[in-house]
């Protein structure tokens, strides 16, 4: 057991700090932000200072122009640059681009990788991923999936609905998950699809108002009618939809701990910098007990995320797919990373609840994480489950 | 000990209940309302529907329109009306005013009645109340008061910022709090004034951006300078600004504790609906322990939180202060109702973080209330004092 | 709604603190008790002094004896009794006996009143309730219950094993829960029988070692084999088993948050003390918040446990059954009895694990308060089944 | 960063599990075993088979006949040596010998190794470490050490109280931590000191009855009259008393997490099996959620536990004192350790509450650990601190 970094990982990790100290933190209250995040020119300019600071795609392998980053390596990088909420956007590791990135590259053959991952690598455009159904289709159970495809000639017809899809308003293309309408009820046989977004019958329907407001292009309801998708589209191979999803979201669940144990971990140094200037009874905040208990809890979160995090990555650099160690993660950390906010705002008192730090940004955009993929409540029961099996370890 | 409502008391309840299901919840997305709550247009249309339905003002006393209900009485009426985030304005009870009202009930005289109550308790103005500074002064410790005022000829100079001033923007007159600028370091002599929000010397600032959305004039920032009081508009008497903090303080906790109880307890029905509906994994959610326990842990803190309330409110109707018991309750209830909600949302899942239920809403209105009015901290200190001076009971 | 006392009531109160004070709480350490708690003689003696005092059995009617309570009388005077371990059994209110007197004076006839009801609510015998049963018998489950009962001439034969029947070591009679041999599996149809403890086939194998050391006669291992049960020893109707579990249950549940309470209240008060005396880093440990905290939380769940005690109470008073609320008050009051336990250990630090104060032993009493009667996941599930039928209020 | 243990480590850590299960467990029930731990004729055995396993004093230098693990590698060891109660004492690895011998090794001089530290690493004496003291002395608190020593001819007069001394009864010597008569008070200069405890004037007066009883010797109060040590059983250096209780201090907190963690699993362990196999309402408790999610917590409480214990190891293995690290190690997996035990009990129901299954020892012995060795709320207050200093990483 080692918990040192290497010397380029360390000094890596210095050079995100510094580029997020240095360019992103000044530029946080830039104008061209709203309720769906970032605008599509400041992103774009976001991109530009990464890629000139040596810093862009540092999860992509080298031939794709990014550093090669194992999952430990990007451990370090992602949450480094989870520190501003611009961070992820700005060295194109946000969600939910990195983790199609992450897929195609398992997935995708070389045609595609070329028309789609390509581009998308190079932040030239912005995809998104869809899956989550409205009710009664599927939500956490895929075994609801209800979008379905059916063999035509050439390629295949899609139909459904699809909501709460991250960035689908602006994206370029998406990966598409839809049953074979043939196949049998709560049984699904699921498949894949890449699509242009301007594909005749995909329609933006609606970007829902939400909670969360960090995501460029909100979180959409994106319907399929009757699209068309031809038979080299299909991402890998037809039927394996569920293995696939499984390849994306392991280590994706994973990606996003990373990044928001970053922004935790701002909130936190905000609080703890205010209760050591704000006085009230004589002493500073951080003296009494009932704020530095609150900071001392911030630490220890901070703490076993990290190292949750650390050993998830190890098992996925090994090779091990991950599933029962990303689905502990995913619980651990967004339970701890949120504790570690709710209480940041706690400790800064009224001032917290105001746009005048960033907290209250980080509270309402890490509180959907509990939720999406998968909330606690389906990983808890997938680790009960895995324990009545016997194969916990 | 007896728990039953009067037969009156029931009755009141269910024309509340009727009034906010058939004339509230229908409104609530009724264009007429941004981040600092409903236009004032839009919150007249809805008194004159509370008054058209023999339910407006029911806090205050029949000589002042109103029904004259006790602190039980109100526990009752302020939750049902809760239970649209509209109610408490519909019925002007709605805080900063409702607070101001009770205070001005008991210290202000005839003559201020008549001119700033009259107008507050029909509707026909808005007010607020200037406590809260910015560092270094007073938040949560009364002792670092820095607002000041001097007596000059015939009234007072007032001088100084506050912040987080409820509905500043758009109120017709406040109540300021300041300390007699001669008074020892560390144990300021208080006074509270009155006066109307366009008197030369007062400024508004600026309006927060805030987590919270539904205060008609927002948080904002408030500067006094040299601001002149003549002495006939000192609230009470002067240097009695502490204890009056009092008289406002105990039972204004109290009301936020009724009104969001009935807040909580709509995101908690509409969590409990939702989770009989969607199904997952082959049944119903409600019927997963891992939702349903959340749920009943629901059922649990609203109940305490209704003993709690009507516990507190009978000591002050028995004419007690009830420092101790409102503390109480405020530590009690604002933690169990953010559960509460917290739980609704994580039970509705992705949906719950959008605006297409009003639990979203709730859940930024909500989270201030654990610090407003004095934090958790500040409680369970104070409670803490009180045992240690073996005053507990 | 009312929380004042009667003045009858008040003074009840009084003289049961009184009496602990003066009576029990000197006699705590009288060394005739052991891992299953007091002797009978010490039991005897005690209870001549609550005779002495006017407080024996004070749930009774007084056409038995007592001093004819309601619910609402009970809870103030159990909680009273509760704050020594010894008082409980010393005024004749334990368990299991006090819920055995209950439901014997709901459902027993006369003769069965006179042959065990009377010699129990005087003292001169304890009893048993013959209902859990271990692996694969009925736990939590009702419908596992395996014991059987068959119709035989001029009466019933019983045959199961039982586990974890308090009391049963020195039980003079016991009310034995059982199925009617020929009901479907799943289903079971039962009844109570009264039958004593010599009767032929009725063995007590094995008093369990247990956590809690204070019930007379500890938790036993009881079976029966063959046992004869005549006609007129049928408690109440043949096949009413289960509703006269109900019965039972739901006031039975309620006095034991009573009586918990009042440990609870004396562990809390021996930590405030303690406290307010022990000093480290310059000033008494209720002055740093780390400690004062806890104690300001033992004195809300102190209070909430109260309140949801009385109108419980008061619900059953009103003639009500109390299921769901009797659910609720057993999870709220078991779960905060034993946080302010725990917390009262930790706030003693290594003093509290030592038998020096009683603490530690109200610690191992209470735990498993948590479990029986239901434990909080039954509980919880059955709430949350209420919601699902949409029976809540 | 690396999670892979060593072939060598893989291969130890699976001939103590072996030990554990096939030597150990068998004999947990052996009867020489009271409230304070196995006897003395227990322990040699169990030291017996452990030489006799090669497993015996592994955290020994191989010069003194140990296995020289590291930090990390105790880890390893320790939990699995925890997994039974006797398993610490079976491999000579139970507190306070352990933390002594660590202590001894790194301070004392060579005669004093070879006086007291040769024995106690083989087993053949007892050893006691007298720091703390009843009130008015130094619990938490260091600075109100009370016992003194002054300066004599040849040596020291040593004069005070301790208690909760564990081990005392039975010893063969001690540690003795005392003041210097003339140092300031609150700012007291402190020295170690060893002596036999046979000595004059060391006594044993009293052995405390706990809630926990696996430490031989249990907790005593040892009094110190007039004790003569002479110049050369100064442990160390004189005046270094406090700088080498953190020597000791930190470490020793550390192992005590690794050997409760062991424990922690054996009782999930049990609880797994239970839900496994009891059955309730038509499936295994284990597939009802609120038993499942109860026990999936646990496996992530344990995961966090271990986890925090290899990178604190770590830390100690770089050569740092790891005070901060141990700190919050110690909070860390005291309080999850605990949450484990109480939620194995829970799902265990009434059964495990009985002495039917070790996990009620567990539940009693790993009680204090919350306490002794710092409670949490001192290490709180100390990562606070640290916080406040700008010292947190």
């Amino acid at each position: 057991m080692d918990f040192s970094l290497s010397d380029e990982l360390t000094d890596l990790k210095a050079r995100v700090e510094a580029f997020v100290r240095d360019e992103l933190i000044p530029r946080e209250r830039d104008p061209r932000q709203g309720p769906h995040g970032p605008s599509d020119e400041l992103r774009r300019e976001l991109n530009q200072r990464a890629l000139a600071a040596g810093l862009f795609a540092p999860h992509m392998p080298r031939e794709w122009g990014g550093l090669g980053l194992d999952h430990r390596g990007k451990a370090v990088v992602f949450e480094a640059a989870g520190y501003s909420l611009l961070g992820p956007l700005a060295l194109n590791i946000a969600a939910p681009d990195e983790g199609n990135m992450h897929l195609m590259e398992q997935v995708a053959d070389e045609r595609q990788k070329h028309r789609w991952l390509g581009p998308l690598s190079r932040g030239e455009t912005r995809s998104c991923f869809a899956m989550t159904e409205p009710r009664p289709g599927s939500g956490s159970d895929p075994g609801m999936l209800a979008t379905t495809y059916r063999k035509v000639d050439g390629g295949y017809r899609i139909n459904g609905e699809k909501w709460l899809i991250t960035g689908a308003q602006g994206a370029s293309f998406t990966i598409i998950m839809a049953r074979d309408v043939n196949s049998p009820e709560g049984k699904p046989r699921a498949t894949m699809f890449l699509a242009d977004m301007d594909t005749a019958g995909i329609s933006v329907d609606r970007t829902l108002d939400t909670l969360d407001q960090s995501f460029p292009g909100g979180h959409c309801e994106v319907s399929f009618t009757d699209v068309f998708v031809p038979d080299e589209d299909v991402l890998g191979a037809e039927g394996e939809g569920f293995r696939y999803a499984q390849v994306r979201l392991a280590p994706a669940r994973l990606t996003h701990c990373m990044r928001w144990l970053g922004a935790a971990r701002r909130a936190h140094d905000i609080a703890v910098d205010y209760a050591s200037r704000r006085h009230a009874f004589g002493k500073p905040l951080i003296e009494h007990e009932g704020t530095g208990f609150q900071l001392a809890d911030n630490e220890m979160d901070i703490h076993t995320s990290r190292l949750v995090i650390a050993h998830t990555a190890w098992v996925l650099d090994q090779g091990h797919k991950g599933r029962h160690e990303s689905s502990v993660a995913k619980v651990i950390c967004s339970e701890a990373i949120w504790r570690v906010v709710d209480r940041s705002m706690q400790v800064l008192g009224g001032f917290g609840t105001t746009g005048d730090t960033v907290v209250e940004r980080i509270f309402r955009d890490v509180r959907p994480f509990r939720i999406y993929d998968g909330p606690s409540e389906v990983h808890r029961w997938s680790i009960a489950n895995r324990l009545a099996r016997g194969q916990q370890k």
